[in-house]
């Protein structure tokens, strides 16, 4: 591996308000960036991904992903880049041969299905995910202390979804099959993602990573007692692992739960300062139950950005009222961060974007007025 | 039309623990049916629809639509039917054009995507879907008392899905494209699915049907707030012009919003006998907020199903235990009605399904013994 950038190798920040926004600091404003915000909805990514041949092309390439991430950037005033990359890069390292056909989502060439699958699973040598770090590294300096970057990973479940379906699925009848019928087997496999979640992540703060987001995108599909028992403590055990400060600065942590409202309470005890919110959590009674011990972010519904721009206006105001007046004062309060309830979709217009940040940050200093 | 089947014309019910639980009632023991109970996981169904030569063959046809709802209640002692149907007759009564291509989802030929489309729409004659009606007597002279019969319809806000987008959808962009956009055309679609649904329901309750159930199947993909405004209120609508009893008998209304689980306690209020609950919702959380004015169906995720015997039986007692000892005196007290949390997978083992209906029933008496 490469040695660790030292911090005095990056510029210092310029806009830190989503990192004070997630330690529950008070900010002039509340911060905006958008999961999957480099990404197809913008022409200037579709050339790069042209260039780079393949989605994986585009991932292991330092300079294309340095690219992408930066275009966000450049283009809307939004206050935080996040590493390009995807959720999947564990388990390929895992050995189980990570591919994109075009116009389908992953697969795995080696499923993990029974018993001999499972056995042969360890946590991978990070040499093979230098690819990653290294993106990390260029990045941070590319940002040159524009906005802090965000490094990320998917939670051991929803690698563990992946790794047993082979590819995404509708109705995951492999994985909770497993789940099911050999809990001893779906165990072992999520210990070891926990483990080699938690090292990918430390990784990624010592090449330069600001803040790491944990997605746990298929967490939601699980039964309640299912969820807590095979995705909410394998969270923990990443959380539990991972390094809080790096170069004398704090590392904030986000976890987000796709479909985890009802498991608010819950996930309010997790060891991390953010938790992401989809667009079917009322903010409002989300802040009653966590916001004093947690950030939240989110939660527009992505489809909002196909209205109009007046139309975009009224429903980030919403969003924004939901939550209510942030922490204003000294020390920590509630604070919200927004962003959307899940990715953005590549048919969103990019001037819809701007209408939104600009949205969200003009409305966002009246409420603090 | 059919005159409306006369109640002399039916014999009379041997088991009404079904309905009993749907009105809390007390039961000696917790009634259980599942969802899609009548499809593809029994070698019957597939033969009668080999011979029905396409799924809406085997829909519009009286004598199959009877064969295939009765499979179930041959094979397994369950306490309920549920009308063998396809939830779009309503949308394809209107002109739509449904149709099914093989192994794919159903697809409207006339998408209702703008203003003009929007205007066409009309509350559909109702003698353009008699062979449900007809299906409905049909079958509930061949069930000759054994169990009640359920009829059903899609919630106004699932049929106007499926109506804008044409077709089964992942991210919903057109119909909430509508949505955010062109609010008052969204309201008009509802607005005139809502008349329908409650005319059609009333039909069926009318050819026969002992209980309704409207399925809110997306109802969980809107945006809090968006929930409400078009789906609830527009299932409430539905509710209000419900006949609420027929030929002298009670006729119980029940409303599944899959994904609803965060909105509980407004479902809570509205007119209907029982709520239907997916996997992801605690049932001893969900009677606390709702289980004295409510009856409450479900949840057991469907893949328990993949799993051995033994283990279907914890689950199912899992399951019943989270909801606790319904009640079992006089008058009316919680009440809990066994189902999945969606419809049965094709791939079920149907011994496993046999294996689920007597954990049910014994776990059940022992639970208030």
């Amino acid at each position: 591996m490469n040695t660790p950038a030292h911090p005095s190798a990056f510029a210092p920040l310029q806009n830190d308000t989503f990192l004070r926004a997630c330690l529950r600091q008070a900010t002039d404003y509340t911060p905006i960036w958008m999961m999957r915000q480099a990404g197809r909805f913008l022409p200037e990514y579709r050339a790069t991904r042209a260039k780079a041949g393949s989605f994986m092309g585009l991932a292991t390439n330092t300079d294309y992903a340095t690219e992408v991430t930066l275009q966000p950037v450049e283009r809307f005033p939004i206050d935080a880049a996040i590493l390009f990359s995807d959720i999947l890069t564990v388990p390929d390292a895992m050995g189980l041969g990570l591919s994109f056909a075009l116009g389908e989502g992953p697969k795995f060439a080696h499923a993990v299905r029974d018993e001999a699958a499972v056995a042969k699973l360890a946590v991978p040598d990070m040499d093979k995910l230098r690819y990653v770090f290294d993106a990390v590294t260029s990045i941070r300096k590319a940002l040159n202390g524009r906005v802090p970057l965000i490094g990320f990973s998917g939670s051991p479940w929803t690698l563990a979804c992946y790794m047993v379906e082979g590819a995404g699925s509708d109705d995951y009848r492999m994985v909770k099959t497993m789940l099911y019928s050999r809990p001893d087997l779906m165990h072992r496999i999520l210990a070891i993602n926990a483990d080699a979640v938690a090292q990918y992540l430390n990784a990624q703060i010592e090449a330069g990573a600001q803040a790491v987001m944990i997605f746990d995108s298929w967490g939601g599909v699980l039964a309640d007692g299912a969820f807590q028992q095979f995705s909410l403590a394998y969270t923990a055990r990443v959380l539990a692992q991972l390094k809080k400060e790096h170069a004398g600065a704090r590392i904030p942590s986000i976890v987000f739960t796709k479909g985890g409202g009802l498991w608010l309470e819950e996930m309010g005890q997790l060891d991390c300062n953010v938790l992401g919110l989809d667009w079917t959590v009322n903010l409002a009674k989300a802040r009653a139950l966590v916001g004093n011990s947690k950030a939240l972010q989110g939660n527009l519904d992505p489809n909002v950005l196909f209205a109009s721009p007046a139309q975009i206006e009224v429903e980030a105001a919403k969003v924004l009222d939901s939550f209510g007046t942030p922490h204003r004062g000294a020390g920590t309060g509630a604070t919200h961060i927004f962003n959307l309830g899940h990715g953005i979709s590549q048919h969103t217009p990019p001037d819809h974007v701007a209408s939104l940040v600009q949205a969200v940050h003009e409305h966002s200093r009246k409420l603090r007025a």
